[in-house]
C-alpha cells in the first residue's frame, strides 16, 4: 500500500532558518506580521530537509484527500480535521465528504499513504516524505502518526497570492531529532479541566510535540478519580478532578493525535491533599487540609509505615490499568524533611539502616516503589532528586535544576529528559528557551552518551493562573521549544523563530486556544465594558514580572483572582521586542524611518496615559495600574527626547544623562505585579545620547 | 433556618425600565457603554420589584458570604463561584476560604437562607428576598434555586465609586413571571460538544432561564449514545455524539444551576440520520447515508411498520431512565409527506383507517408514541403540528409557526409554550425578540386560559454556525429573551434594555462564552495575522442577512465552511443602532454634537476602503469583502454630504436626491452573505435634504 520509499540524501537543505528577518514596522497596536505575504514559509518546527521545488499546488474547491483503508483510522480521521481547517482558513466549500469517504484522489488531489498503525510510544517512528508539485501532492510514512506529522507541515505551508490559495512546491524529509517532545501541565496546583487538556493537545499536534506530562496530585488537590480508594478525590479535590472516563477520553483523544499521556503522582512530598483523606500516612500526627497557599510544605509520606506499600501497590495497579502508558512518574521532588526531622521513630529507623541523610531515606522510599511500579509493568520517570544511588538504569531522569543532573545520568547511562530552562510559567522571553538545548554543541557527552537523551518538557506550573490565562502562558513561547526538540540542532536563527512565531499563534487559535482572544476579555471584565484600547497600548509595553517575583509582591492562593491587568499580558510582549529590534537598527543606521516608527510608537505611548486614567477612574481594580501607566508616559517622554537630540547629533550633558537614568530606573521598578519591558530600549537611547558627549 | 418573611406589598417598583436612554455617543470602534459608570443598575433580567435604599454596602477583601448546611448543597456551591466572579470582577484577595466552608458572617458579610432544596422541576418556586444595607446583605428563598437567582440579582448589583465597589442598597422581591423560560440547541445539523453546552448552561443562569432543551435527532446526526441500539450513534453521527456519561454529566451540571434538560427526538420527520442504521424503520425502501445538506428531507419512519413500536418502546425506555425531566420532546415537524405518498401501504393504511390525510396519520403515529411515553412516565411536547384532534391536554404544544396554535391549545385547555419570534437563528434584533410576548396586552385569552401559556425558548437552529460561532448567535441578544419570559409583562422599554444589554454581554464573557472573543479570532484568522482593525471597522456596520437569506446565496452543508467574514459579524450590530439613534436625534434637533459623531462615524467608514483592500490583497478568503467595503465608504460619502447640506439648511434637488437613492439602493443589496445596515439611517439623511426642499 505505501509509497514509503527512497528518501533524499540526509543533507540538510535548511531554506527557512538561514533567512535574515525581515523589515518588522514596530506599532502600537500590532501584534505579529501576516503570514505568507512575505513569500517565506512559516514552518514551525523547522523540517529536518527543505528542498524548494517549482510551481504552485493550487487549492480550489474540488480539492480531495485520500489515504488507505476504512474511514476509522486514525490518519482518516486527522485527514477529516485537516480539510475541516483548511476550509475554515480559505472559506472554500470544499465538495469532497471526507467525513464519509477518503479515496485515493486523481491527479489534483492530496494522496497519504503509511506502511502500519502506529504505537503511542516513545520508540514510535514519526517520519515522513512530503512532495508538493503542481500536479498533486503525496505524503508518505512508515506510521499514520507520521502521516498526522506531515499534515501539520502541509498545512503551515498554505500561502496566498493573486490568484487564490495554494501549496508551494517542495519536498520535504522530515523526522524528529528527539523522541521525547513533552508538555507538563500542572493540574494540582489550579485544577485545569477536560476541555483544556483537549485543545492543548491539539496545541501540541499543530507543533508535533508527542507527550502530555499530567501532574495530577498536589499539595492543593488531588486531581484524579480514585475507584480504590475514593477519598482521596472526594476529600482532596473541593470537587475539582478528572473523572476516570474523563481521563480515558482525554488518554483517546491524545493517541488519536499521536501523544502519549503521562500521569505523575508526586511522593513523598507535595502530597497535603491525599492525608486529607489518609492523615495516618504522614510523618507526623494531626488532621490535614488541602493547602491554598503555593511553596515547599511539611506534609511527606513516611517511608518508614510499612502501611503505605500495600496502599501503593493498590492505588498505582488501579492508575496502571487506566493510563496505558509505559511510564509512570513518580515526582520526588521538594522534600523538605521537616516531619522526618521531627518523628523519632523515622529517625530511629534511619539510624537502624544507616541513611546518613533525607535523600538516602527517599531513595529508599524510591526503592520501595519501585517494587510497585514493576510490578504494574510501569517504568519509574521522577524529578532529577531521584536521582539517587540504588536505583536500576531503566528509570528515566526528568532535570529540573540544571544541565548538570541530565548529564551525570547520561554518563551513568540513565535516559534523561530536559525541563530546566522550560518553565513556561516563569514568563521568560521564547529566544531563552528556543537557545536551551539538551545536547548543546558544546555537550561533554559522548555520541553514546547523547542517545540517552531522550528529549525534553516544558513545564506549566499553575500556581498563577486558571484556566481563562493558562493558554497565554503555555502559547505561543511553547512552539519554538517544540521546534528545539523537533529540529535539528543547527537550527538556531532567533530572527527566524520570531519571524515564524507570530503567524504560527494565530494558527494556533482555530484549535480553540485563547491565548490571545482572553487578553481582550480580560481588560473587558476589568474595564466594565469594549472600551479597552489604551489598557492594550499599554500591555503592549509590559510583560509580567518574571521567575518567582510575583510571589514576592502578595500571597497568592489557589482562590486569589488571576483577572488583573498582570494577567492579561503576554509572557513576552512582541511588540516590545520589535521596539527593541527598531531601536538597534536606529541606533546603527540612524535612518529617518527607524526614528519615524520609534516616534509613532513612542508618541502613542506617551499620549495613551490621560486615557489609561479616564479608564481607572471607572474600575478600582485598575487602580493598580496607574503606576506602570504613568511610568510608560514619562519613559517615552525620554525616548522622544533622546531620537530628537540623536537626530540632530546632539550629544548631551552627563547631568542630562544622570537624570534620565534617575526616572528610567524609577520605571523600571514592579508595578501591578509587572515590569515596563521597553525601558531597557529606551535606556539605550538615552546612553547613546551621553555617548555622543564622549 | 430561614429568614424567609413576609415580603413587600406586590406592588411593582420599577426603577429600571422607567428611565430614559442615557446619552450614548456612536464611534465606530465602540462596541457598548461601560458598566456602572451612570449610577443606573444594570440588573437583566429586571426584577417584579426593585425599591432603592439609602447608601452602599462596600467591598473589601474581608467579605464572606454564608448559608445553612453542609458544604455539598447546591447554594454552597453557587455561592462558592459567586464569590470566584467577584474576586474575578474586583481583583480582590478575599480571605474567606468559601470552598471549605461557609459560615454566616457576622455584621458585614452576606447571608444567605432557604426552606427546602428545590426540585428541578417547572412547577418549582424560585422566588427570592434580596436586601442590601450598608451593613449586611441577606438573601432569602423558598427554595435554594430561589438562592441561586438571587445571587445572580447581586452579582449584577456590582458598582464601583472613587472609593471602591460596593452594592447599592436596594430591596428586591421577585419571582419569574413564567415557569418555562428555554433556550433550545440543536445539536443534530452541527454538533455541539459538552463544553459548549456547559457554557451556554452557565450563560442560562447568568439570565435565569431554567430549561436546556437539545434538541438530539436530526437528518444530519443522530446525537446521542444509546447502548440498546447502538448502530443509532455509530452508523449515524460520524462519531460525534454525546456519550451516555457527558449526557449525565451535563444533566447533573443544569440541576447544579437549577436548570432542567429536556430531550428532542425529532419524529417521524427530520429522521435520515435513524435510517442509516435502520433503514427498514423508513417509509421507503434503499440504504440511507447521513444528510449533508439542508432543508425538509423525505426520510421519514413508517407509521405501518408495527416493527417500529416496540423499537420505541425500548429506545425510549432508555432515555427515560438517562433524562430525568418530566418531559421528552418527540419533535413532529416538518413531515413533507413525499414517501407517505409514494408507499401504496401506507396509502391503504390510511384508507383502511379513514385517515383522511398524512397530518391524519401524524396523529395516529403521534398516539401510538405517547402509549410509549405513557409507559415511560414522560410528559410529551412537540411542535405545533402535533396538536392534532386524539391527544390528551397534558401533552405540551411548542408553538413555532406562530401565536394562533398558542393561543388555540390554549383555549383548548392545552399547555403550550411559544418559540416563535424567538428564533435566535435568523439574527434579528433584540428588540424583535423582546417585545415578542407569550401572552401579548391584547391576547384574547381569558386570565384562566393564560395560564396555560407556561413561557416560551429560544431556538438555537445550527444550519449556519459551528462551535466557533453558536455563542455569537445566542448572546447576547437571548438575555432580552429571558428577560422577557422573567420579567413582569410592563418591562417593555427597548432603549433601557439596550442599554443594559452591553454590560450584560461583556458580564457574560466570565462564563467562557465566545461571543465577543471570537470576532476578533476569526478575522485574525481571515487576515493570517493580527491586523484586523479595518475588518472590525467593517464589521460593525454590516450584520449577516436575516432569516433565510443565506441559503438563497449559496448550498450550504453541515461540513461548509463557517468561518468567513459573516460569520465573524454579529447578528445585531450594537454600533450600528446607536448610529441610527443619533441620525433620529440629529435630524430632530440639528444638534452640532450628534452632526459631529456622525460625521466621526461616517468618515471612519468611508476612509476604511482603502485599509480593507490592503488586507483583502493578502487574503483571497476577504475577496468577498471588497464590495460591502466598497458599498460602505460611497453610503458613508453620501451621508457626510447629506449632513452638510443639513447643517447649513440646504435643500438638495430630486435629481441629486434621485442619484443618491440608486447608489443607496445598490449599496443594499447583499454581499458576502450579509448587508449593509447603516443604509437605511443614511437614507433617512437623504430624504432629510429633500424634505427640506419641499
Amino acid at each position: 500500500m505505501s509509497r514509503h520509499a527512497s528518501r533524499p540524501a540526509a543533507g540538510l537543505v535548511l531554506v527557512l532558518a538561514a533567512v535574515a528577518m525581515v523589515s518588522l514596522r514596530p506599532g502600537p497596536v500590532s501584534g505579529a506580521e501576516p503570514a505568507r505575504a512575505d513569500g517565506l514559509l512559516n514552518l514551525m518546527p523547522v523540517p529536518a530537509s527543505v528542498t524548494p521545488g517549482e510551481g504552485r499546488f493550487r487549492i480550489d474547491e474540488n480539492l480531495a484527500i485520500g489515504g488507505p483503508g476504512a474511514p476509522l483510522g486514525r490518519a482518516f480521521r486527522a485527514a477529516g480535521r485537516f480539510m475541516i481547517r483548511l476550509a475554515g482558513r480559505t472559506g472554500l466549500f470544499l465538495k469532497q465528504d471526507f467525513l464519509a469517504a477518503q479515496r485515493p484522489p486523481g491527479e489534483g488531489g492530496i494522496s497519504y499513504a503509511y506502511d502500519r498503525p502506529g504505537q503511542v510510544l516513545p520508540t514510535e517512528d514519526e517520519s515522513y516524505l512530503l512532495t508538493v508539485e503542481p500536479s498533486k501532492i503525496v505524503l508518505d510514512a512508515k506510521t499514520d502518526i507520521g502521516v498526522l506529522r506531515g499534515l501539520e507541515t502541509l498545512l503551515q505551508l498554505l500561502s496566498a497570492d493573486e490568484k487564490g490559495y495554494y501549496f508551494p512546491s517542495v519536498a520535504i524529509s522530515d523526522k524528529p531529532r528527539f523522541a521525547w517532545r513533552g508538555l507538563m501541565i500542572d493540574v494540582g496546583r489550579h485544577f485545569q479541566p477536560a476541555d483544556v487538556i483537549k485543545r492543548n493537545i491539539d496545541g501540541m499536534a499543530a507543533v508535533k510535540m508527542n507527550v502530555l506530562h499530567l501532574h495530577l496530585t498536589e499539595d492543593q488537590g488531588f486531581r484524579i478519580e480514585s475507584k480504590v480508594f475514593p477519598k482521596l478525590h472526594q476529600l482532596g479535590s473541593d470537587g475539582m478532578f478528572f473523572t476516570q472516563t474523563q481521563i480515558r477520553e482525554i488518554i483517546d483523544y491524545a493517541a488519536d493525535r499521536g501523544i502519549r499521556v503521562m500521569p505523575e503522582f508526586d511522593l513523598p512530598g507535595h502530597s497535603t491533599s491525599w492525608f486529607v483523606a489518609y492523615p495516618g500516612f504522614s510523618s507526623a500526627p494531626g488532621s490535614y487540609t488541602i493547602e491554598r497557599k503555593f511553596g515547599i510544605f511539611a506534609p511527606t509520606f513516611d517511608p518508614t509505615n510499612e502501611k503505605i506499600y500495600p496502599f501503593f501497590d493498590a492505588f498505582f495497579k488501579e492508575m496502571a490499568g487506566l493510563f496505558p502508558d509505559p511510564y509512570l512518574h513518580i515526582g520526588g521532588d521538594e522534600v523538605e524533611g521537616h516531619q522526618w526531622d521531627a518523628n523519632p521513630a523515622i529517625q530511629a529507623f534511619k539510624k537502624k539502616n544507616g541513611f546518613a541523610d533525607n535523600e538516602a531515606l527517599q531513595a529508599h522510599f524510591n526503592r520501595r516503589l519501585l517494587q510497585t511500579l514493576i510490578k504494574c509493568r510501569k517504568k519509574m520517570v521522577g524529578w532529577d532528586e531521584i536521582f539517587q544511588p540504588g536505583l536500576p538504569t531503566d528509570i528515566v531522569i526528568q532535570s529540573w535544576r540544571g544541565q548538570k543532573s541530565l548529564i551525570e545520568a547520561a554518563q551513568k547511562g540513565y535516559q534523561a529528559i530536559l525541563s530546566n530552562g522550560y518553565y513556561i510559567d516563569l514568563c521568560q522571553p521564547a529566544e531563552f528557551h528556543y537557545l536551551n538545548d539538551p545536547v548543546p554543541a558544546d555537550s561533554p557527552l559522548s555520541d553514546f552518551q547523547k542517545t540517552f537523551i531522550l528529549g525534553g518538557e516544558a513545564t506549566m506550573w499553575t500556581e498563577l493562573v486558571t484556566p481563562e490565562t493558562i493558554d497565554s502562558r503555555i502559547w505561543p513561547r511553547t512552539a519554538a521549544i517544540a521546534e528545539r526538540f523537533w529540529s535539528p540542532a543547527s537550527v538556531r536563527n532567533v530572527d527566524d523563530m520570531y519571524r515564524r512565531l507570530g503567524p504560527v499563534s494565530v494558527e494556533l487559535e482555530e484549535l480553540g486556544l485563547l491565548h490571545l482572544k482572553n487578553v481582550d476579555m480580560i481588560l473587558r471584565r476589568l474595564a466594565g465594558g469594549p472600551q479597552i484600547e489604551p489598557l492594550k497600548v499599554l500591555a503592549e509595553a509590559v510583560e509580567p514580572l518574571e521567575n518567582y517575583q510575583r510571589h514576592e509582591q502578595t500571597t497568592y492562593t489557589s482562590l486569589s483572582p488571576f483577572t488583573r491587568f498582570v494577567d492579561a499580558c503576554a509572557p513576552e510582549s512582541l511588540p516590545a521586542r520589535r521596539f527593541s529590534k527598531t531601536v538597534e537598527r536606529f541606533l546603527a543606521g540612524k535612518e529617518a524611518q527607524d526614528a519615524a516608527d520609534l516616534r509613532t510608537a513612542l508618541t502613542a505611548w506617551r499620549d495613551n496615559h490621560t486615557l489609561v486614567l479616564a479608564l481607572v477612574a471607572g474600575s478600582p481594580a485598575l487602580a493598580e495600574v496607574e503606576p506602570l501607566s504613568l511610568g510608560l508616559a514619562r519613559v517615552s517622554a525620554i525616548g522622544l527626547e533622546a531620537i530628537g537630540h540623536l537626530a540632530k547629533g546632539e550629544g548631551q550633558p552627563p547631568a542630562w544623562v544622570e537624570e534620565q537614568r534617575r526616572i528610567l530606573a524609577d520605571a523600571a521598578k514592579p508595578a501591578a505585579h509587572a515590569e515596563i519591558v521597553v525601558v531597557k530600549a529606551v535606556g539605550r537611547l538615552v546612553e547613546a545620547c551621553a555617548g555622543t558627549t564622549k
